[in-house]
């Protein structure tokens, strides 16, 4: 596993671009949720679902799968027994999280 | 024309949203092509179809119209003989730029 998140920490998504990944987040109600859940500090997948009604694992493992593609989130895969998944931000995905911040605090305002 | 354009610095666009702006605007090369002759200081719509191949009048009206429609524009029109027309970023289209910018840069680190 651990090769498989040094790949992913690698820019290996050169076939996408930050403003079609943008657009595709911005669309999707559910990839928002779980970059939210990320920082409240939900980390796991079981944890994630039980903390959001309405989302349900064939989902989540979607969004996760595409947020991971798009080089936002590193899966990490502890050898335990039963094993242990954690999902965390990249470093890319944390500067993608905050133009998305960024976003949302422009539109708090104009809501105000 | 004073009236017209306080009314556009108004909060006057709470049928849009911010997210469907950046989306809108990310997609459309034009809107970015404005965006980005008004960084330069091109102001005038006759300075920006002449520093512009390919951009046509009738295009960066429609540009111009639906960026001034999303508060990010502000159209000045001075009585002067002839009538001289300037366009210039709101303070919410600055912010506004400043994510398409976040985006951008994020973009050009990707790529290096």
């Amino acid at each position: 596993m651990a090769k498989m998140n040094k790949k992913k920490n690698q820019k290996n998504f050169g076939h996408s671009n930050v403003k079609t990944m943008v657009e595709d987040v911005l669309k999707c109600k559910w990839s928002l949720t779980v970059l939210e859940l990320l920082n409240q500090g939900f980390n796991r997948p079981g944890a994630m679902v039980r903390q959001t009604p309405g989302l349900t694992t064939k989902v989540l493992n979607e969004r996760l799968r595409k947020l991971q593609q798009y080089g936002i989130l590193n899966k990490q895969v502890y050898p335990e027994t039963p094993p242990r998944v954690e999902y965390n931000l990249t470093e890319f995905g944390e500067r993608f999280g905050k133009i998305l911040d960024a976003i949302e605090q422009l539109q708090a305002e104009l809501d105000a």
